[in-house]
């Protein structure tokens, strides 16, 4: 295929090849098409398929792409000056460059096709884990403001108006279990990412009995053999894990909201950590989070992202088509994207700090506690609940045209002004605090033992690949 | 809350109260609303906190109300010409209209966003189910067909040119594979929609001690206590569950693009049922794949639906906010659409047959097989695969340059060509199609025994819930 | 047409016509279906292609289904239990019951195809004059608050912080001068929607030499011939015109979180009509702006709904298919959600007043004024600005730590504290607000009178269209 | 602002300045930002708010800065090593680098938040005339085809199927028209890119009494005074401008889909250029037409940025916010994206060659002509059109059924089978195509000189600003 270019380069315009070459964002590809094609030659010469002769030079060759993070090719096309279509058409001329003889012989029982299928997974299956770090870091950010706020009340607002108080930690919690949920939905993605393409061909299959089972251990891929044309055209794992993420991004654009929006409503309720903040010193009282409105038009910006995906994805038919190098493109600024943004969320949940004055400060005219008294009253009285709603219905609407303070309300049914927030710190849900935030580490310690198992197996794999290179 | 609309009727306007109210759209829940006011009366029964007396009426309205799916409710509804904002005012005031007294106690320990929440976890994972069965009667059709067609040469596509020769069966696999790994990803949602909301008030919990384990028993709900803002604020099941129906649908969308495309490239190769085709008498030729097209549209549709939902969700803080509820109609809709297409698809793969004869008729001068030529003399000569390469490439274009037919090529390569199929119905991935089969159809009756267990496990619980209802 | 189902009837599933069928969405249609037909049938007499004989009652029948805005038709079609794929089929299947004769003439010059694209084009042009219509009665209303509240001291935000204060006016003039701007952008499309793709036949042209002159005349279409594929192939005036429309939308919903964000901040700032807020009279300080939750949510939808139509229009090939009448069925939810959602805001628009008192105290410990005084001051000692930033905010950062109050920085550089809400309100901009708003007013009647113009001159031809017909 | 930075650099954090900072893509901004200011410090200077001995030093770096295209200011941080959040903060603290002491005065009757207004319709407004002068070129190409395949037959579908034949003239001029009406609807953008945001302040104005009559001549800005929130908050001229872009890819789309379907479905019917397509050596019947992959996929891709940039805008409120900041990123993405793109289709069209022959093979055994030749027949014989209809529909299904050539069909109507062509190219369309061709280059002309007109004013006021800068 370099061939092609070689010739006609001449015939050729610039503006076309660039506007099809992806050779400058294969660059995060180039590690992944290296192992690829090392395991590949590994498993042409245990079919010996290739004279042993050759061999050696190619593996060498390849280990050092792989080392280099594959910095090692693209100086070497900086320097030769020359234009590729993507990086597997540089390899493939890289080793026709480095290696005698033997490079004519690696394109036997491979195709682009099935090749950059097994790429993306690799690729795709590391930004996972990487991912699945990150959110555990964020995650344990969480938690440990839940506990250090477990008893400071806060305020839980609907329809951007103060609905509830309760304790900070419930707010923590709510996201750190829904992270927890989303969690768990993308691990089950990492045997999607497993799956192993390799000897599909072009569409419908190589010609060579290559030895599935030796591609799959150098790769930590399943042994299972897929039907080629699924294997080479789907790329339902790419939009699979571009779901979860934009599912979990989706509540963290939501916290951004919240965050925003109580900086907004209760200014310094939240004291947010400085590298976040850009302040005015004109004008002392603005707080811009600007971050989060970043990260906020960053979410929205991956959606679209995500959009053009499927968008791309849906209407072309089965089997490779180039529109699918389109899709690489826009899923590693996704991860690039994501992972950034999940970053800034990580430093700015460890750096806040609850004032709890402010909010009382700021509840002290609002009856937040008002659903809760009510069903105070009716089971303690047993009365119908509706009964009891209407009777403080009328108290609060008396109150507030007589202008008087909502503690006599209090007081009217029997409740200490200044118990009230022991009143709510006893629901059940409050109670039961303690036991959510132990059960959250816990699951978080299952999940971080999870991650670490599966990077240590694919590390051992890694480490077969590049070393055992050396022995063949 | 039914007393506002009553109290205020005179003051408010139609269209205000058309462009807000949800009454319409939420028939469908109206069963899953009953169930989980009635859950919620046995457990305020439970707990003493209504007097026995009213409960047997009440259980009895709700009983009836499940009973007709709703029905009884909008009958009564439509006789009274009343206007609510959503189902869950109707059914409070569709039981103080009925039963005397008891009524008034069962707003205790509950609030509609609690409720709700509940009852779009019940809806979506009946729904769940549903688009697994009849994800299950699509694989069933695929993998018959790849039984059917085993030993028949179709044409596979790349760059929607023809790229490779092999088995039909191969491309009915590819996309039997491609929904089973989707299917399996889909049932992990089951976990996320028996997640129980109850007890979370409005935004922090309830002050009162409701039994989570009898409310979880009887709606199959899990038994873990959640904290209340994530479970009533939260709608990632929603999404998560809209991603996944949209990756499937993906994936026929590409289905539906293949079958339009061979329908015009090989007319008749494939032959589709007559329902599916819209015939011009006067046009014999012409034979549109209307209900296909009309997927394709439909899967785009879905597409930006479920984008609806994203940007909606994004954009509101935590807790409940009334846009939430334009996702459950957006929601019922991507539902609706989805089931109603997979059933097309599945109407689609029964019916269609291929015809083998026009499809040799169309690749006779076109070397499908020349990549797999080329292997072949590599593996068997062991020469270099791009020598190879190079040489048949040559021959080919002396072929077409005089106009000679390709079996000179096959012949000049020892190749019989009336061999040349038997050559590639012995490539590697061909002799595996049995196992393939085999193993696809045993995965099947897992996930169909899968699907058994949950639905009966959920008309236990549901049995219980309706039938113990009248022993309270 | 209507044949393929009468004969085939028995073969045919449910399931499957219920899904490609358009009949129940084309119910809008059927007046212009009618419409277009008539025309058609006029041309047919004038051209001598359908005997004098058979015209009058043809053009009577489909006047009377015009009147009725199709009521008509879909009567019939109910008590004959007929089912059609759509209006077109249905029409001609209608006047073959009703007319003797005459029907099998009026097939001669015409297709679905370039009927359908005369349908939409008219649909889709009285729909835009009802926006425009409906934009002017919101720009109406958005004039009136700025002449109301010229003079009230109103907070403008960035980054949801309080920026600057300024006259209310302001406000309501940047969102009127918005609409405006996109108001007259959106008459653009009356032109493309003008355009005549009659005579287009089903692709490529038809063989008669129909008069494209009266055709246009009734139907106030344009006289350009349109190349066929064009005409009957592209839906690009209906993106353009959703296009517009959610750009005015975008617009809107911005204004809902406006709307909703001050509500929040500056509880009671802007009282909103009791309509459109949901009140808790438990939570008496809750104050839930129902409508424009809903509004930014149907808001989301439309945006998700016009994506769904790029997504299916971009990737068909040119001409007629079936994915097109998704679009058209997608088109009219759009119009019908925006057009209430346009109402909803006049409404609010209409109904709201704010309450300058509540502003003044909210801002009272927040420098609004600050950077106004920084160039007061620079101006007036031709001192460099950034100098005396720096002076003014020393101050501010001394007043903050000491809980001075503000106005001693006001009095330490020459201002009377209560007088610097005149000084704001003698900024050019200020200052200016009267001549905007008049001229505002000039630009929008003639823009009434534009509309005006319009609608009349298309009355005209539909009275030609209608009463002409009993003449000829 | 620069001080912010500079001050607190130890405290900041490199992965937060990174993920806020927009200096990188601000570069194709700089250009834009150095006018505006230029044009600000003359408006100064012209109200005497700026000492005169500073003037000139300033203008002669900005001059500069904008010579150099932006370069000077970004050699100048790089050399520093400096950090700055935008181009704004860049431009300051250049100026006070390099020039002494009048720096500090030119904050005055300015704010990011209307420059970067201002900068940004500088900038679209520039993108816009590259544009519309690129869719000339296209247009252009499609007229020369028209034009050269007047009389050639082409085939035109409806889904995917062959449905009437014509000249190839008609598909060419099909695309010409709707481009040539996007591009009318596009130049309307011109006077919303005109509008004067500056001395709008933050939000609500500024309090210096600035010329906008000179700030306008230098800019080619109208003179009408803006709502300030509107002026630095609103971003609907870049949501109008994208929509306008893809209205227009989403008809190139559609080509991209036509050419890449008769590539595959008519083999060699059209030759296109070398460069466009990747042959295979080895399977010499492939021809990808890559480019045109690439550009349906990169028109999905803009479709989804252009959802982000909707999805951002429509949930902040309104005012400046950082969130607006991303929009720029990615409106700026999508103009390079959309006129590669644009370039690639001019190529691929200029480059094209119909094969007539290989057209004429294919339809021989469709009847593309039947309906036209109903007409013909209908016409002729003054009979109802349904009659001859279902008479050639039972011939047409005699012909299929008894394997017999269609020219019987022909001759039994009376036409001879070689003078169907003929017969097509008499149809009233057909007669009108020199017509068309004629009116289409005449319109064309029209909007060449349009653009051409605009771009030399915007070039006079240009020079004005910066050659007169020097006479100050």
């Amino acid at each position: 295929m370099t061939i092609r270019y070689r010739t006609f380069l001449g015939d050729s315009k610039n503006f076309i090849e660039n506007y099809t070459t992806s050779l400058e964002f294969d660059r995060k590809l180039a590690k992944y098409a290296a192992m690829v094609m090392l395991a590949h030659v590994k498993a042409l010469e245990g079919g010996g398929y290739i004279p042993k002769d050759y061999v050696q030079s190619i593996v060498n060759e390849l280990v050092d792409v792989i080392k280099t993070d594959g910095e090692k090719i693209y100086k070497w096309i900086e320097e030769r000056k020359m234009r590729f279509e993507d990086i597997f058409e540089a390899i493939e001329s890289y080793l026709y460059d480095r290696v005698d003889g033997g490079a004519g012989y690696i394109a036997l029982g491979r195709s682009r096709n099935d090749h950059v299928a097994a790429v993306l997974r690799l690729y795709a299956r590391d930004a996972l884990h990487i991912i699945l770090s990150n959110l555990i870091d964020l995650r344990k950010a969480l938690l440990e403001k839940a506990s250090e706020y477990r008893n400071t009340i806060f305020p839980f607002f609907t329809h951007q108006q103060l609905a509830q108080c309760g304790s900070a930690a419930l707010y923590f919690l709510s996201y750190e279990h829904t992270l927890s949920v989303s969690w768990r939905h993308l691990t089950h993605l990492h045997d999607m990412l497993s799956e192993n393409p390799l000897g599909s061909g072009a569409a419908a299959g190589t010609m060579v009995p290559l030895d599935i089972g030796v591609l799959s251990r150098y790769l930590c891929f399943n042994q299972e053999v897929l039907p080629p044309y699924y294997a080479t055209g789907s790329r339902q794992f790419l939009l699979l894990m571009t779901f979860g993420i934009v599912s979990i991004l989706s509540e963290l654009s939501r916290m951004a909201e919240d965050l925003l929006f109580i900086n907004s409503v209760i200014p310094y309720a939240i004291e947010f950590p400085v590298e976040h903040i850009a302040t005015s010193s004109i004008m002392p009282h603005k707080r811009n989070l600007v971050t989060l409105e970043i990260a906020r038009a960053k979410i929205s910006n991956i959606v679209g992202l995500h959009n053009s995906m499927i968008s791309i994805y849906k209407s072309i038919p089965y089997g490779y088509n180039l529109d699918l190098q389109e899709m690489n493109r826009i899923f590693m600024d996704i991860i690039n994207s994501a992972t950034a943004t999940i970053e800034i969320f990580t430093d700015v949940i460890r750096g806040i700090r609850i004032d709890e004055n402010r909010i009382l400060k700021y509840v002290e005219d609002k009856p937040c506690w008002s659903s809760d008294v009510v069903e105070y009253i009716a089971m303690k009285k047993s009365r119908p609940v509706r009964e009891v709603y209407y009777q403080i219905a009328k108290q609060l609407k008396n109150c507030s045209q007589n202008g008087e303070a909502l503690s006599k309300i209090l007081l009217g049914v029997g409740i200490q002004p200044n118990n009230i927030w022991n009143l709510i710190r006893n629901k059940p849900v409050e109670v039961y605090i303690k036991k959510m935030i132990e059960g959250a580490w816990r699951v978080l310690e299952e999940d971080k033992k999870l991650v670490r198992d599966i990077l240590e197996s694919i590390e051992g794999c890694r480490v077969e690949l590049i070393s055992g290179s050396n022995k063949v």
